[in-house]
């Protein structure tokens, strides 16, 4: 078990030594570590070798500055300055916060952003302050749409979290995509075969292939032309509204040359329950709802209905508690970017 | 064929007579009738009857008139005071409409609604006057949730629309249950078995069996966890914040008592797209997107990509030129409610 403080103070002192300040550095692992505590370690440290590299490259510039470029009463596009995604997107979703505070909802568009990890991180930053918080951004294409053969659109997630007056926000964040492709590689290492509507072929039919991805496959979308739907509008308010890259236009954070700045879009918005209902009403109509929820007969086989988010916060409160049980192939990534960044780590991740 | 205009005079005919005055007679007309067109038949004339009856009976006030009881810079709650859906439903985007075109955005929310028919209508409506739209209700519960043997939340719709610069937006209206409860009736009057992903049984184990709906068995959620977790979302935009009934308490329009009340929540969203951005540089990179879209490589066996609302827009425009071809359970439902009604049709509906 890894001490979460340790891991943090792993992720503190490279992102520092990269050239990141004291507050970016701050940001940024709270969002990783946050992340990694939720039990979502594909979007957690497990990351941060990627994003060295291109801090190292320039693609990401460890100095550069989020800005608001235009703005009105309840909106602003903000310029990221190709800094680390967690910088600019926790800048955003403040800058949503503080529209929100005046105006009663606020919606802040991001270009020039990276990578921005967790959706749910930014949705659940402005629950804790009592907004409903949403959360999304485009990416390069992984999944295919209803008639194409390959990929069109990106995973693009989308995040939301809304407070519940007890310690935790309902909280979810999802891939628009039928499934993640990282579940896809994990069939493939184990040689097992998964199931139809996860991925089409290379001619653009379904396949039970997972050693296809990505070269000869693309993901289907989440439900169908639902979730290819849903990926639009989001490629819209990330992308099409904010002035970042499109769609193909999108450089991969980890792929692509890391002198490049990648250029993805995202977007916030904020919603300032308390300036519509005094916080105990909403409160309490969240809580009924949830006990309405909780308390629903339960299929055969099943003891317990869980709120969205709920098995997140039952894993973090674990690990802040006894530490993580990073996955191998995160602890690799680690020892890897220890050994490249001469950090001493004195045999933290095994 | 029956003639879209003639249809409108009848729909324009029992509402006016039922006590609606002009203005929220047309406004009805026109959602119910644009839904037809669309070829959406389950949520466009065929439920006038119902809606008549609930008119009949005082649990919708044909007199009502919904007012904004709160507001602030960008956001308004609305009380529909139990007009038809479809007054209220307008209202608010209007009003959300006005808000986003001096904050940039505005959400709007609705209780005392009713059943507002398609979401989608109000989406257009947005797009239309150049703005990104977003439409949302609540229902009676009729879906299930991960861990639960019934219904739990409703179907509860959410609708975009997206402006392109020419004749159409891009329009997205979706249930959040993976299929709409009509797909498995249909099954079940043809004697046919289901797919498994669609319902649960009594038990909340998977099932095959349609003619168990809706007594023995309740709709599954659009992709498991995210169709359960963004029905919330919308349960909590459009029900929570508002002060509308909830889940479980919310009544249903077509069966319940029609003297009450539904209490039916919603909630609308406009994003004001030349506030942030010059109309023909959005139109542009709109396009892009489509074309983008539309120019992938094809899967074996397709020979066209649509945009999300493409098909409904070209069977509007047939519908317009050549008329309706009603499916005969709406047909039907005309029929009694000409002769409830009392109002003269010479046969246009067989």
């Amino acid at each position: 078990m890894i001490p979460v403080d340790r891991l943090a103070a792993f992720v503190h002192t490279v992102l520092r030594q990269t050239g990141l300040n004291e507050e970016d550095a701050r940001v940024t692992t709270e969002v990783l570590i946050t992340t990694d505590t939720w039990g979502v370690f594909t979007h957690g440290t497990k990351n941060l070798r990627g994003y060295v590299r291109r801090l190292r490259g320039g693609g990401l510039r460890a100095r550069g500055r989020p800005r608001v470029m235009s703005e009105g009463p309840a909106w602003a596009l903000v310029d990221a300055d190709s800094t680390v995604g967690m910088v600019g997107s926790t800048f955003a979703m403040k800058t949503a916060l503080a529209k929100a505070r005046t105006a009663g909802i606020g919606y802040v568009g991001v270009r020039n952003s990276c990578h921005f990890g967790a959706a749910g991180y930014y949705a659940a930053l402005a629950a804790a302050e009592n907004f409903i918080g949403v959360a999304m951004a485009n990416d390069i294409p992984s999944v295919s749409v209803p008639g194409s053969r390959g990929a069109v659109l990106g995973s693009n997630p989308i995040a939301f979290g809304v407070p519940t007056g007890g310690p935790h926000p309902i909280l979810l964040d999802m891939a628009t995509s039928a499934v993640a492709g990282g579940k896809v590689y994990a069939a493939a290492a184990l040689g097992k075969s998964i199931p139809l509507g996860w991925i089409i072929d290379a001619e653009g039919l379904p396949s039970t292939d997972p050693t296809l991805l990505p070269e000869a496959a693309s993901l289907l979308p989440m439900a169908g032309h639902k979730g290819y739907g849903i990926a639009l509008l989001i490629e819209t308010l990330s992308g099409i509204l904010t002035g970042a890259s499109i769609a193909s236009h999108v450089l991969s954070w980890s792929f692509d040359d890391p002198s490049r700045a990648t250029d993805h879009g995202a977007a916030f918005l904020a919603i300032h329950v308390e300036a519509m209902m005094p916080r105990s009403t909403f409160a309490a109509r969240v809580q009924q709802t949830i006990e309405e929820i909780r308390s629903a007969p339960k299929a055969k086989g099943a003891d317990r209905i869980y709120l969205p988010g709920e098995m997140e916060w039952e894993k973090r409160e674990r690990a802040l508690r006894e530490g993580l049980a990073l996955p191998e192939d995160v602890l690799e990534k680690l020892r890897q970017l220890a050994k490249e960044e001469q950090v001493e780590v004195n045999g933290l991740f095994g």
